[in-house]
């Protein structure tokens, strides 16, 4: 292996032992030491990627913000693919999880920040590349929405996390989707959308590397 | 002033007390003394009220959950009236406000309850009558609207508190509504509607009995 694919994998391993430290303890009660008992590493290497329990913190969220997605047709539904496959991760990735609870925490986010604001940014730009098409109606504020959308979200998962442990958020989200829509898209476009709950499974297919979309490959001696 | 009418007084003092200090140091760091002290009552008056903290907590919610609204022509207007009189209440109702958020601490909720269950029965309730009545269309199914509705307004309300500490809740909330009545309410209902950021305040002051919006009489020697 490179030097730099493990470096690349070292730190993603840090941020996934931060990740199941803060998710179980929350963030203040958290300790680096803790981290490393998780993550099996030392402090060096820990240090080497992340000098901080709020360096740690600001790794995840900007991992949560970090998404690949294929672009679309229309850009409206790039708007909602965010969505569908952020509701995806949740409850699978323990880093995007994590960056949720991170960011709508009232005191840590002082600290080291919230993945909201671009998140938000976002979802703005995309909505105003819609209205420019002319997939959206005219009277659509891309910020009021952008802002509605997010907001909502952070609700229906924090709704499904208490009723079912996340187990819904697909079908949840998609619900969403289709409340506001409505609203939002022209007639047309909107009859073209795909705002279906396995909407962000099929993405996510969709963006693996082919390699890793086949079975490890068995070691062999020698 | 009778006796009945003191009781009701100091158990409402009591409940804004309580909400007071719950919302100052959140539900397990609170203690009955806080609230005997912020109460300025003795322990036999709060305890002739509430025989324990969880049963202040539970006070509470039940106070969120009571809402006189004034009927309307509308089923769907009394259900988008719900939610627009909650948001004029949030900040500036300290019961309200610490209702909410003790309906949606996930470890005090196990002891207590939350006010959830019974918005989210009512609101469903409101619309089905709506629907019966033609008022939204009819493959609006009642109970999945009236749980996302409840879901993504405590996201708007979270955002709110987040960003401006509530300041803007119901501008957000009519937002909501806006964004999903188009999906719900038939086309000439919706022309009908009053989503208007204000709307929670004109109810409040419709439904204040008639002596408590005049000025408090002046006390006189004798």
């Amino acid at each position: 292996m490179a030097r730099q694919e493990r470096a690349i994998r070292t730190r993603r391993a840090v941020l996934e032992a931060a990740a199941k430290v803060f998710g179980e303890y929350g963030y203040s009660a958290a300790t680096v030491s803790d981290i490393l008992k998780v993550a099996g590493m030392t402090k060096g290497a820990l240090y080497f990627h992340f000098d901080s329990k709020e360096a740690l913190a600001r790794g995840i969220i900007e991992a949560q913000v970090e998404q690949l997605l294929p672009p679309q047709d229309l850009k409206v539904q790039e708007w909602v693919d965010q969505g569908m496959m952020l509701a995806y991760q949740l409850p699978r990735d323990p880093v995007v999880h994590a960056g949720a609870v991170l960011s709508s925490d009232p005191l840590g986010r002082e600290h080291y920040g919230s993945a909201w604001p671009k998140l938000i940014e976002r979802s703005v730009q995309t909505l105003a590349e819609a209205k420019e098409r002319g997939e959206i109606h005219g009277h659509v504020v891309p910020q009021q929405t952008g802002e509605l959308l997010a907001s909502a979200f952070h609700g229906v998962q924090l709704f499904s996390q208490l009723e079912v442990g996340l187990r819904d958020i697909e079908v949840r989200v998609s619900g969403l989707y289709e409340h506001i829509m409505p609203a939002i898209a022209t007639p047309a476009v909107l009859t073209r959308l795909d705002l279906s709950p396995d909407r962000g499974a099929r993405l996510y297919a969709q963006i693996q590397p082919q390699d890793t979309q086949q079975p490890a490959p068995v070691a062999t001696a020698g």
